[in-house]
C-alpha cells in the first residue's frame, strides 16, 4: 500500500484512481453496474437525486437566459442521418480543399455517424420500411422542425433545450458517467438572425458554464478546439474540459457555432426586415452526466464522495446519539432541528438508526454528505450541535442560530472545494518546456502559433492531445513554442478521457 | 353547424370531438405532430411545461408516501422478455385449466409482448449477439435487479418509481397523448414481505390517484378489471378510467397486485424473521401522458383548452391595456402586480405585446389560462384589475389584496371544473335497464354477479366493454342484472379508447 490509506475496502484514490472510481460509484449507491447490458447502468435513488439536482441548476440557468424546454422523439429516421452525413462530408472536403463549402455538392459519406448509433429496423414481427436510430444528439430531429416554427425575424432568436436519454454505440471500455451507452444528456439548440447574434449566444453559454462550475466547484479548461478536432458540422467548437485528479481531462460540455451551414442543409430561412429570405445562424450547447463523473472523481477522497453543497441530496445529516437509559430524547431534538433547517430550504436527513455511531459516520462519509451534526445529551444541555465537515474540521454550532450557522459552514465547504480545485489546477497545469520532458499526469500549456504539422509533431512526441486555444489567452505576447513567432495564443495539451 | 359554435376555425367540441381534439392540441401549441414518424409527437414548450407540472404533482405524492426515484436503462435484453412471456403463458394456462400455477412449468408463448415492441438488433455496422427491445414497461428490467437489492425483511418494503420514455409499436390509429408510440410514462414498482402489505400498497396507490384527480379536476371510475381483462402477470388489476366528453372512457392509470408470481419467476426472495427464505409480493402502479389527454379532452371548450389551476403553466395572465398618448404606465403596473403574485408562488405571465386586446384574449383562451387580469388606466385609478375567469364570469379585483383574491378565484375555477366533471358523470353514467336500450355516448352501471358467459352476452349485445367492479360497490344488495341473485357488486360498462 502506498501513500493513500484504504478504509474498509475502499481503494486508495491517490494510488489507484482507476480502481477507486468504479468502486466508489457503486459503494455510494449512485449506480448499479450489474444490469445485464454493459455500459448501461441503473441509476439508484441517491445517484439519480444528485443528477437531478445538477439538472435543476441547468434548468435555473436556462430559465434565466430565456431558453424554453422541449422534448423531441427519441427515434430519428435514417434519411435525416443521411442528410447530416452528406453535409458533414461536404464541409470536410471544403476544409481539406480550402474551398467554399457552398461550391461543393453533398455527397454520401461512407459510415459517418452510422457507425455510432443503435438501429431500430424491426417492430413487433415486422421489418420497418424506414430504419430508425436512437438519437446520439438531436440536431437532425430538431432542424427538421425548426423551418416549421421560424417564419420571420420576429421568431428569432429561437432558444430551445431538452434533457433526454441519448445513445452511443461505444466500443471502447465503458465507465460510469464518463463513457456509457445510454447517456443522460442536456442539449440547447438556438437559431439566430445572423452570425453575431449566434456568437453572443456562445458567449452566454460560456457564462452559464462558469455559473455551473462555480456550483459544482469543478476546475475546468475552456478551449477552442483545433480545426482538426472541431465537430465537422461546426464553424468552431469551444469545449469545456474538467481536470481530473489523475491529470487527465474529461470533456464535460461543448458549444458549437454552426454559422448557417446546417440552415442551408435543412432549408432554415426567415424573412428579414427587408422582406428577404435569409438563412439562420445556429448554435448548440451540450452537457451530460459526465458532470457527475467529474464531481465524483475530483472531490472524492479515501472515505468516499464529497458532494458540493449545491447538489448534495442531503446537505446536512443529523445523527442523534442513541443512549439507552437516558431521559433526554435526542431523536426528537434532531427532528426539531431538521424541521427548522428544512423550513429554511436546506436538504436534511435524520439518521436515527439504532446502530453504532461509527457505522453511521462511515455511511454518510462514503455518500459525501458535506455537513454532519451530532446531537447528544451533552450537546442539548449546551444548546448546540457538534458539526463535522466532510472536508475536515469539527466545531460546536449554537442551535439558537442553526440556520445561519449551517449555511455558513456549507459555504465554507464549497469554498474549500474550490480552493482544492484551484490548487490541483496549479499543480497539474505546467508550462511546456521541452517535448522530451513530459511528465505523466500533467497538463501542459504553451504559447503556440505553429502549423498543423507542428501540432502533429507535438502530439506524436508527447503522447498528449491538443485541447486547443484557451479562451483566456496570455495577456502579453510570447514566442511560439515551435516557430518562435510572438503570439498571445495559450494552447493546452493533455491526456484526455 | 350544430349546437356548438366554431371560433376562428376551431371545430365544435360538442358536435365533432374527434376533430376538435387533434386541432386543439396543436393550436394550443402542446405538441407538433409534423415530426416525420407517425405517433411520435414533438412536445412544444407549453405542452412540456404542462406535463412537467403534472409530473410535479406525482413527485409530490411519491415523496409523501416514501417512494424513491430511480432510472433504469431503456434497452432490455430479449432473454428477459422470454422469461416474462413464459410466466404469463403459465399463469394464463393455470387460469384456464383452474389449477395452481406453481404446478405448471414455464412454456414458450408464441408472440406475447414480442408483437408490441421495437427491436434493436443492430448497432453501428454490427448485428448484435443478443437482440434488445425498447421498454414498453419495466417489470423485467427492474425485477432482474431487485434480487440484488433485497436480502432480508429489513429491505422491505422497497418502493421505487421512475418517469421515463416507453415505447409501444401501435398499429391502431394514433392520437396525441392518448395513443402514441413513444409514451411519457410513470411507473412505481414495490416489493413487500407478504400479500397484505402489497394490498395496503394498492390502497395507497388509489389514495394517490384520488389526490391527483382532485388537482386535475378529472371525473374517473376506479374498477377492478374482470379476470379476462386482467394483465396476465397480475393477480388482479384496478384500472382508473377517465370519463371523456363523448362518453368513452380512457384508461389513465392502473395498479396491479402481482402476489408472489413475478417473485417466483425472477427468484426474488428475502430472509424473514424466522431466518427462512420467502418470496416477495409485488405491485405496480402506472400512469402516462394520457392524464394530459384527459385534461385536454375533458375541460376544453370551443375557445380552446381550460387548464386546471394546479397544472396551468400560466395560472394568471396579465394584459396591460396599451394606450398611446396616455401618461399612465399600465405595463409597469402589470409587472408590479406580476411580481407580487410570483412572490406568493403563483405562475404569472405578462402579455405586453402591442397588439389588439382581442388577439391577446384569443391566444390565452386557446391555451386555457384560467385567470386573466386586464389592467387599464381606469383600473389603476380604482386600484383594481379586471378579472376574467376562463370558466366564465368577470369581476374587478382590488389590487390591495391581489394575492388572496387571485387564489380565491383560482380555487373557484377548480371548484367549477370539478362541478362540471360531476355533472358530466351524472349525465353520462346511467343505470342499465335493458340490453337493447343502449344509447351512444353513455356509460352504464348495473348490479352484476353473473358468469363470464353472461358477461360475454352483455358485451356482444351492447357493443360495450366491461370496465369491471367499481371500487365503491352498492351500499345495499340489488338483484344481479342477469341472474337476479342479490349482490352489491356495481359493474360498469363503456366504450373505451
Amino acid at each position: 500500500m502506498g501513500k493513500g490509506k484504504a478504509k474498509r475496502g475502499i481503494p486508495s484514490k491517490e494510488d489507484d484512481f482507476n480502481s477507486w472510481y468504479p468502486f466508489i460509484v457503486e459503494a455510494a449507491e449512485l449506480v448499479d453496474k450489474r444490469y445485464p447490458i454493459k455500459g448501461m447502468d441503473v441509476w439508484r435513488p441517491y445517484g439519480w437525486r444528485t443528477m437531478k439536482l445538477i439538472d435543476a441548476l441547468t434548468h435555473r440557468e436556462m430559465e434565466r437566459t430565456g431558453h424554453e424546454e422541449v422534448n423531441f422523439p427519441l427515434l430519428i429516421p435514417e434519411s435525416l442521418l443521411d442528410k447530416e452525413n452528406a453535409l458533414v462530408a461536404r464541409l470536410k472536403r471544403a476544409r481539406e480543399e480550402g474551398v467554399d463549402p457552398d461550391d461543393l455538392r453533398d455527397e454520401e459519406e461512407e459510415g459517418g455517424f452510422k457507425k455510432e448509433v443503435y438501429w431500430v429496423k424491426h417492430a413487433g414481427e415486422n421489418e420497418l420500411d424506414i430504419p430508425m436510430f436512437l438519437r446520439p444528439t438531436s440536431e437532425t430531429a430538431m432542424y427538421t422542425m425548426f423551418p416549421l416554427w421560424i417564419r420571420s425575424h420576429k421568431d428569432l432568436p429561437l432558444k430551445l433545450y431538452q434533457m433526454v436519454n441519448t445513445f452511443r454505440y461505444e466500443t471502447k471500455q465503458t465507465r460510469s458517467f464518463i463513457r456509457v451507452r445510454e447517456i443522460h444528456f442536456f442539449e440547447a439548440h438556438t437559431a439566430h438572425a445572423d452570425e453575431d447574434s449566434a456568437s453572443r449566444q456562445i458567449a452566454q453559454d460560456l457564462e452559464i458554464v462558469d455559473n455551473l462550475m462555480h456550483d459544482l466547484c469543478l476546475p475546468i479548461i475552456k478551449a477552442k478546439r483545433p480545426e482538426w478536432d472541431t465537430f465537422p458540422g461546426a464553424w468552431y467548437t469551444i469545449a469545456i474540459d474538467a481536470i481530473m485528479p489523475n491529470g487527465r481531462t474529461l470533456q464535460v460540455a461543448s458549444c458549437h457555432h454552426y454559422r448557417d451551414q446546417w440552415a442551408k442543409a435543412f432549408d432554415l430561412t426567415y424573412e428579414n426586415l427587408e422582406a428577404q429570405q435569409q438563412h439562420c445562424h445556429q448554435t448548440t450547447y451540450g452537457m451530460s452526466e459526465r458532470l457527475l463523473g467529474a464531481v465524483v472523481g475530483m472531490h472524492g477522497d479515501d472515505n468516499g464522495l464529497i458532494m458540493p453543497p449545491a447538489i448534495a441530496p442531503h446537505q446536512v445529516v443529523i445523527c442523534p446519539m442513541i443512549r439507552k437509559n437516558s431521559d433526554v430524547d435526542t431523536v426528537a431534538k434532531a427532528e426539531e432541528v431538521a424541521a427548522i433547517l428544512r423550513n429554511a430550504g436546506l436538504r436534511v436527513k435524520v439518521d436515527s438508526r439504532d446502530i453504532h455511531a461509527g457505522q453511521k459516520y462511515f455511511d454518510w462519509e462514503i455518500k459525501g454528505v458535506p455537513l454532519r451534526l451530532d446531537i447528544g445529551p451533552r450537546d442539548i444541555e449546551n444548546d448546540s450541535a457538534f458539526a463535522a465537515k466532510r472536508t475536515g474540521g469539527k466545531e460546536p454550532l449554537p442551535l439558537a442560530n442553526i440556520v445561519d450557522e449551517c449555511n455558513r459552514v456549507l459555504d465554507e465547504i464549497a469554498v474549500e472545494l474550490r480552493a482544492r480545485a484551484a490548487r490541483h489546477t496549479e499543480n497539474v497545469v505546467l508550462q511546456l518546456s521541452s517535448l522530451e520532458d513530459v511528465e505523466d499526469g500533467k497538463i501542459y500549456e504553451m504559447a503556440f502559433d505553429g502549423t498543423d504539422s507542428h501540432a502533429e509533431t507535438i502530439e506524436r512526441t508527447t503522447g498528449l492531445s491538443f485541447l486547443g486555444d484557451a479562451t483566456d489567452p496570455y495577456s502579453e505576447e510570447r514566442p511560439c513554442f515551435m516557430s518562435g513567432k510572438p503570439t498571445t495564443r495559450r494552447v493546452l495539451l493533455a491526456k484526455t478521457y
